[in-house]
């Protein structure tokens, strides 16, 4: 009758069949020193100074108010603490940000993975009218040839006559979030030999995430699918699996279709792609629409949505000791200094209504 | 007949003053090394550090969106490009934002020197409904004593049971804002002997500035007045000093009185700060509002409204290039990370209406 029926019992086998294969006892791995690079888009140290520059620039959105980082600021948790983002003119989102960490490690972009890389990814949110509502592509590229400082660089580090392009804006931003990585957290510490780096009940956490199966889905480098995925290949999950838990109508878990608004497939309806869980203790609020305020509630609702378990109070302290202690350590770095238009105005003329 | 009659030919008067005085002569200064500290608040690597994460967090705004640094980015001009800002809920400011570097050198702080020392005006944004929005100082409290490296910061740098107060947050942000100068610019250098670090149209400007009668204001450390004044003693001026002019209706310049908002006072009517010339080049649009694009505008403008003088072309163009001559250079800062609430939403129960 209902197609999301089959759908979901296939799904459920799905993760039955991870938590009882080897991919389970696979799935604890250290935090790679490097992330995957696409061959058409080399990182270079120029490259990343000048994508840091774009990520910070409210230039970029149409009334200079919103940047890459006012929503994934790397000051912190790479998130905004929202359960929705607001971009320009003081609009919200219609999902939680997702943390900017780590996240050149993610097979696909966005919940819904309608992107496969970070470079299409950038170049989602700078057009969005309600994120940093630029009108298109083109009048990105004219602000930026604007400034000196920007046709500069661009010019050093992608050359020819198309230097400072919409695709080159992306590319430049894409090779900063691959610097953005949080290695040496207690977790990698200690599976690199260091038993003393995590406490009992982290542990105890790290066996629990395991007998109960949320590794099932939680593998990998970021803990967001297996290894062995390749750049572009997402690994989905449906969420609710379980439907008819307390938790759909407290939290609206089934009030988004997911991956179904982007694919407009039916099979798709309700699937999200496995979010990280490095940093995980830092991104409250939780889930695509950050209705959970919590890290021990986003626990008692995934075990229940997904594996149809209920979780003692006891063991969800010990699986949050684990997850607390998958926060890296975050890298220092200098503030960027974005290049200036002198003796003149970029932002006012273009767009009277803002100013 | 009119009040503003009499007071605008003492004013002039002023002009004449200090321009035939040795003022004049006295107008040209290196930027000091350090900015006055008050003798209640001195500075500490630690209050900067703190005052540093303060200035960039957003989690200081109702709804974790404005963060000083969103209307005085130090990533830049240490203003937004903008002629008048955006507050929370895309709400627009009445002012255009002042830079925030070598504010530490004007005595008094606002458009209309409402403020008397950079404590005092850092209380204020936070708790303007169209700016951070916060309700009042406790929930300002309340909020960053939930952030426990927040409460440890406090207590190190202030120490006492009451060291995470709305006074101590003031405190520390002002002290890193006293971090914030720009030396070294090519009219600094030139003034420590350096002759070549002025090119000859800067040296033409430099005259100019002086003959013109510019500096009989636009004088002192920072172009903002005269050095003799003590902290919180302003340094004001009525513009336009010369009414009638075709700028008053083109630029808006009678609309807002100025630091009568403020004072209540008609003889206060459409008085203003004198803005520092430190990095004028980086902050257009110019004026309180905002509303004049460039930089040579700006200087025709000022000479007509003020001293009743008609620039030609090229005496535009000489100003221009002395004022471009006090851009600084903008010292290197770490990026701050600032403190996590684990495994918890700060933002979100607090205020649903913004999540």
């Amino acid at each position: 009758m209902n197609p999301s029926g089959k759908h979901f019992s296939s799904i459920a086998g799905l993760v039955l069949t991870y938590f009882t294969s080897s991919a389970a006892a696979a799935a604890l791995e250290a935090l790679p020193a490097q992330a995957p690079v696409p061959k058409d888009n080399p990182m270079t140290p120029a490259k990343i100074e000048l994508g840091k520059q774009l990520f910070f620039d409210p230039r970029l959105s149409v009334d200079g108010t919103v940047s890459c980082n006012s929503c994934h600021n790397v000051m912190s948790s790479g998130t905004d603490s929202r359960s929705v983002s607001v971009g320009v003119s003081g609009q919200k989102g219609g999902r939680s940000a997702p943390t900017v960490w780590n996240a050149a490690f993610h097979t696909v972009q966005f919940w819904d993975g309608r992107a496969a890389t970070l470079e299409d990814q950038a170049k989602g949110p700078i057009l969005n009218s309600i994120e940093m509502g630029m009108p298109n592509a083109e009048a990105v590229v004219k602000r930026l040839s604007a400034i000196p400082g920007y046709k500069k660089q661009f010019a050093a580090v992608f050359g020819g006559s198309d230097a400072l392009s919409y695709d080159n804006i992306a590319k430049a931003i894409a090779t900063y979030e691959r610097t953005l990585l949080t290695p040496d957290s207690a977790f990698d510490r200690y599976l690199r030999g260091d038993k003393k780096a995590l406490p009992d009940n982290a542990q105890r956490g790290m066996k629990l995430v395991e007998e109960v199966g949320c590794t099932g889905c939680h593998t990998g480098p970021i803990f967001a699918g297996p290894a062995t995925l390749a750049m572009g290949e997402g690994f989905f999950q449906k969420f609710p699996t379980f439907v008819g838990s307390k938790y759909d109508a407290a939290y609206g878990l089934l009030l988004d279709e997911g991956r179904a608004s982007t694919t407009k497939k039916i099979e798709d309806k309700n699937m999200w792609r496995v979010p990280t869980w490095r940093n995980v203790a830092l991104t409250a609020p939780y889930f695509h629409n950050g209705s959970v305020k919590t890290l021990d509630e986003a626990v008692r609702v995934m075990a229940k949505t997904q594996l149809n378990k209920e979780l003692t109070d006891d063991q969800v302290k010990d699986i949050v000791a684990f997850l607390d202690s998958l926060t890296g350590k975050f890298p220092a770095q200098t503030l960027p200094m974005l290049p200036d238009l002198p003796n003149d105005s970029l932002l006012v003329g273009e767009a009277k209504s803002f100013n």
